[in-house]
């Protein structure tokens, strides 16, 4: 695959070494400055693991994926990271990977690659500034991008530029309240959108309604479930439809309170297709009033899987609309 | 009044002749660079007539303003207005305005003002950015101010600058959703933070729960309703806690979005004091779950009347933080 450009472009020839880490897999690759990426790799993250597995993981997957491309020059270090995280120190604790509390990952990797900048940001973040540069959301200057999976999280670029946040967690649309009476949420609030609208709590919930798979081999999980809602399962498609309806609640708030161009849906919930999108755009236009609000686009997300890496890679190939912090 | 510094700054001989624009009363004044008012007048808004009554009774507040201040030289005119309107084209149709429909306000100030700028933006932006300015904002880089009045507005910074949305329409903290199964909204929604907390709904569901004045000579206000609930009405102090209660659930929801340092609290109803105040944090502090969430601090405004002019004039005195738009 060629990586560069022939023609002389100061940006052209740097290559960033991108790192997407999540609770379920981490994925590694090299990305050029027009967001191409190559070279992408994955393995599982050994995430219920305390001590070192998680970084040793992390490490053989960088040496494989740089002695794959024969040991390039690269210039920077990307990182998409599960939250919460302290921003911009990049020292994280993600609520899935149980081994890293306060792991200072920015830190390590200075260590490791030393001389090249290493920056980090929240995976959701990353996600949206994906979409914005190379995805749905692209020539969009006011968006938000999330992801509807295990948990719910977001990233809002306005104005052009990514949405900080005094310390770098704007973006967290899954910590909105949609129903200040509803369920307990992990963050420690109440009626968040997470609380209602993640995999596990709209699987919890058709189970508690009754809902066992059609097939008794199946896990009980968001992609069973939908399965089963395909095949016409009313207590499946109804638990869907509150997942949906949530998000688009959540969504016609966003779009109240940051007049924005457009929403990027992605995450693994979207895979389900209209049992979700539906429900969630029907939701969005009972609440949506105003013209402004209404105005606002809602497209699934483009990038899928690479998401993460090319978002990764944006920190550094557009780093005046992305990158906020210094090196 | 001294208005000019003596020592050589080149924005301080700039004065910006300012305007504030609501269904209830205008407000006009003379702002200099570093934030002073004066020469400050105002007068009732005819805004049940229709025709050009608005209009006149602006323009002779206008020349009486310029007149009393022996017509110095202005440099900008800046104007925060009732919306919605179209911006920044700044035409018009506030709610509570019925003469204004589609009302072309910026370019009838250019047409008065030729050769001089005019800037506008909406009124609850303005309260925003003054409070940014120089009020209980002031220093901060992320900050929503609000109010809380016959409607519910606010504006946003983030990163130090003003959020305009795609159509300058962000900050509508009034439509957010509080309660997607709450009373209709006049915006066509339903369930938005300003259906329930705005002073009419309030007054009107202590009404309908049966509340009366207690000196049946006073209006059915929400003054009169604050009255009561000091001298210990029960219904009328429900009435301001379910208001309360649902910014606070608004307050914890922007929070989580965008990562704030400060949410500065304006408008009438704040003038209950606690009897809003303490049900608003209370319900705060229930759906503030993360750490950066609870951070943020809830403040009473500190402009008050001034808020309106002066965020109008920052729109020229602070425009790299506070004006995206051109002239």
């Amino acid at each position: 695959m060629a990586l560069f450009n022939t023609k002389v472009d100061p940006k052209a020839n740097k290559l960033t070494l991108a790192i997407d880490i999540g609770g379920t897999k981490m994925a590694v690759g090299l990305v050029d400055a027009d967001g191409n990426a190559s070279h992408v790799d994955r393995t599982p993250s050994p995430a219920n693991q305390r001590g070192d597995a998680m970084w040793d993981a992390l490490n053989r997957l960088l040496d494989k994926v740089l002695d794959d491309a024969g040991n390039p020059e690269i210039t920077g270090v990307g990182v998409g990271c599960a939250g919460p995280m302290i921003w911009p120190e990049g020292v994280v604790s993600p609520t899935n990977i149980v081994g890293w509390r306060e792991f200072p990952l920015r830190r390590k990797l200075k260590e490791r690659f030393p001389g090249i900048p290493v920056r980090l940001h929240n995976d959701a973040i990353c996600m949206a500034i994906a979409e914005n540069w190379k995805g749905a959301a692209a020539g969009h200057q006011n968006a938000l991008g999330m992801v509807v999976s295990t948990g719910v999280g977001g990233g809002l670029i306005v104005g052009g530029r990514l949405v900080d946040g005094g310390f770098g967690n704007a973006g967290h649309i899954g910590h909105i309240v949609i129903d200040p009476e509803g369920p307990a949420c992990r963050c420690g609030g109440r009626g968040c959108l997470e609380a209602i609208s993640r995999g596990p709590a709209t699987v919890a919930w058709a189970v508690e309604e009754g809902w066992k798979p059609h097939n008794s081999s199946d896990p009980l999980d968001a992609k069973t479930l939908a399965a089963d809602a395909h095949e016409g399962d009313e207590i499946a498609i109804a638990a869907y439809r509150r997942a949906g309806w949530a998000v688009g609640v959540g969504l016609a708030s966003c779009a109240a309170l940051l007049d924005l161009d457009v929403a990027v849906i992605g995450g693994g919930l979207v895979q389900a297709g209209d049992i979700l999108m539906a429900p969630m755009k029907q939701a969005f236009d009972e609440h949506a009033g105003m013209t402004f609000v209404k105005r606002m686009k809602i497209v699934p997300a483009e990038l899928d899987q690479l998401a993460g890496v090319i978002g990764a890679a944006a920190l550094f190939a557009e780093d005046d609309r992305y990158w906020s912090a210094g090196d």
